[in-house]
C-alpha cells in the first residue's frame, strides 16, 4: 500500500522541527530583541483553521511566560467591518502556512501602519505576510502535500515558542525548544490503538485540554472531522461542565489532553466525572478512575508537553481516517488555501 | 400543561431588559464616564459559559465601535497557573450570572490589584465579584429558575452595550439600546418552527454568524447541547471553510444567523456553499439560494440586531427541547451554578 502525504509529513515533524530549530536562529534572536527592547503591553494573533490553534497555543504560553494579555483578533474586523484597532505599543503575531489569505494580510499591514510589530510565522517566506511584517519566522517545514495541515502547526507553535524564550531570555524555555526535535521523535512512535480502535465507530467526541492543551484539544478535534469524518468537538476541560457535559451519554468518546502542569488534577478531575457518567475517556499524562491512559512522552518542560502530545494525535488520526475509509490527504469539500473574505 | 421556568422567562426577556436599563442609569452613566476617563488601550473579559458568550459578543462590540482590542483571559491563569497578568491601564469586564465563581472573582481582584478597571455585569449586585470591582451593572433580571440561561444572557450582552455607548458618548447606538425591548418582544414572537421541525430528529448541527452573530451561534449551539441533546457546535461563517465543512453531507442541518451588517454577504455566501454541499440550511437576515429563510427583526443598528436574533432562537429552543422529549429546565447532569476551579 502507498503511504499516504500524510503519514509522510507526520514521520518528518521531528526533522523539520530539527531544520526549523537550525535556520532561523539569526531570525529568532533578531525577533526576540525587537520584542526584548520594545516590551509590548499586549499582543494581538492573527490567525484562521489549524494556524489560529496554534495561535491559540501561543496566547497561554504568552500570558503564563511573558504575563500579558493577548488577543486573538478576527481578520474580519479589517477586512469586513473596516475598523483599524488601536495596536500602537502592541505585537501582532500573524499565523499563516502559504502567507497568503488576503484577510490577514491586510490585518497585518493596518497593525504595522497602526504602530503595532508585526511578526509574521509562515512557510513561505516570499509571501504578502511576510512582506507585510516587520520579521518572519519562516517554517523550514518543507512542502506540506495533504490537506491536512501536521507539520507545519508543530513548526507554527515551535516558531512562537522559541520566540517567546529569546524575547523573555528564558533558559529554560529556550532549553525545553532546543529538545523539542527528540521529543517529537519519541512522540510519533507512541501507541495509541486504544483511542483509535473506539474511534473506528464514532459519530461524535469531545476532545478536552486546559491552557495551551486546550490548543492542541481544538487542533485534535478539527483533525478528527477533516481527515475522519467525526464530529469532534474541543473543550476546556474547565468549560465542558458549563452546558455541554449534558450531551454526554453512555460510550460517549472523551480524549483529554493533560501534562504534567498545574491543570493536571483539573483535567483528571473532568475526566473521572465524565466517565462517572458512562463516557468512553482517554487520557494522556496520568491515571484517572474509570479512564483509559494513552502513553505520552514523560518530564517536559509544561510549554512544550501539549505540542508532543499533538504529535502522537496526528500519527494516530491518519491511521484511524484509513480505517474510517478516509483518504487523509483530501478531506471532502476542502482546499489546501482558503481564502477567506 | 405547566409551562416550563425557561418559557416564562423567554416570555420575560422584554420587561427584563426594559427593568435593567430603567434601574441601571445611574451605575451606566458613572462606569461610563470612567471608561471615558480612562481611555484603556486594551480591554479583557472575564466569564464562563453562556456568560463568555456574552463576553465574545462584546468583544466584537468594543474592537469595532472603540477601536481597542479585547482579550479573552482564562480565569485558570489567575486560579491555576497563579500568574498575575499586566492589566494596569486595561478595562476588565467580569461576567457572571451569580457572581460566585471563585475563580472569576480571583480574577477580577488580581486585575484590581493589578492597575486594572475592573467591572462587573452581574445579577447579583451583592456578590463577591461585584465587591472586588470598582464597578458593578447588576442585570435585575429577576431571579432565572432554568438551569439553561436565557433572561440573563440578554441582559448580559444589554449590560454591556449599555456601557459602551456610554464609554464611547456614541449617540446612535443610545438609541438602539433604548429600543431593544420592543424589538425583543417583536423577537420571542417570531415563528421558527421549519428550524425546530428539521431538529426535531438530528443528532448533530453546526451554528454559523461571524462578528458579534459569531457570540450568538456560540450561545445557540451551546442551548441545543443543554436543552435538546443535539451535537451542535457553533463556527464563524468564515472559519468553518478551514476544515469543519468535510463533517457536512446530505441534509446536516445549518442554522447561519446573519443580520444587516457588512458581513452579510459573506454569511449568504457560506449558507449557499453548504446548501450546495447538500446541507439542510436554515437563515435569518436574508434569501439564500438552497436555504430555508428564518424571519427576523429588520432594520436594526447592525449591534443589537444579533442580541435581538437569540430572543428569537431562545423562544423556538424551548419548544424543541419539549419535542424532544427533555425539560428544558433540568438538563442532564448540570447544575446552576458550577463552581470552577
Amino acid at each position: 500500500m502507498t503511504q499516504s502525504h500524510m503519514a509522510r509529513e507526520v514521520a518528518e515533524i521531528p526533522e523539520a522541527a530539527a531544520r526549523f530549530l537550525d535556520r532561523s536562529r539569526d531570525a529568532l534572536a533578531r525577533a526576540g530583541a525587537a520584542l526584548n527592547d520594545r516590551d509590548p503591553r499586549v499582543a494581538a494573533t492573527v490567525a484562521r483553521g489549524s494556524s489560529d490553534h496554534a495561535a491559540t497555543y501561543l496566547k497561554y504560553a504568552i500570558e503564563l511566560q511573558a504575563g500579558i494579555p493577548v488577543a486573538s483578533v478576527g481578520p474580519s474586523v479589517a477586512s469586513i467591518y473596516r475598523r483599524p484597532l488601536r495596536l500602537d505599543g502592541a505585537v501582532c503575531i500573524g499565523i499563516s502556512q502559504s502567507g497568503r489569505s488576503p484577510d490577514i494580510v491586510d490585518m497585518m499591514r493596518t497593525a504595522g501602519e497602526g504602530g503595532a510589530l508585526p511578526i509574521a510565522i509562515t512557510n513561505h517566506a516570499d509571501s504578502p505576510m511576510a512582506a507585510a511584517s516587520a520579521h518572519c519566522l519562516a517554517l523550514h517545514a518543507g512542502e506540506e502535500k495533504s490537506v491536512a495541515a501536521t507539520k507545519t502547526f508543530v513548526n507554527s507553535v515551535l516558531a512562537g515558542l522559541a520566540l517567546l524564550a529569546e524575547w523573555q531570555r528564558d533558559d529554560e524555555l529556550r532549553a525545553a525548544v532546543a529538545d523539542l526535535p527528540e521529543a517529537l521523535a519519541r512522540a510519533v512512535a507512541l501507541d495509541w490503538s486504544p483511542l483509535s480502535a473506539r474511534l473506528a465507530r464514532a459519530g461524535s467526541a469531545f476532545v478536552l485540554g486546559r491552557g495551551p492543551g486546550y490548543a492542541i484539544a481544538c487542533e485534535s478535534a478539527l483533525k478528527m472531522k477533516e481527515t475522519s469524518g467525526i464530529h469532534a468537538e474541543s473543550y476546556s476541560a474547565a468549560e465542558v461542565l458549563h452546558g455541554p457535559a449534558a450531551i454526554v451519554q453512555a460510550h460517549f468518546p472523551v480524549l483529554a489532553l493533560a501534562v504534567e502542569d498545574a491543570a493536571l488534577p483539573h483535567v483528571v478531575a473532568t475526566a473521572e466525572r465524565l466517565a462517572a457518567q458512562g463516557a468512553d475517556v482517554f487520557l494522556t499524562g496520568a491515571e484517572a478512575s474509570g479512564a483509559t491512559r494513552l502513553p505520552s512522552v514523560p518530564g517536559l518542560h509544561p510549554m512544550v508537553a501539549p505540542l508532543v502530545v499533538a504529535a502522537s494525535f496526528y500519527a494516530c488520526v491518519e491511521g484511524l481516517a484509513r480505517r474510517r475509509g478516509f483518504d487523509p490527504d483530501t478531506p471532502p469539500h476542502l482546499r489546501k488555501v482558503t481564502e477567506t473574505v
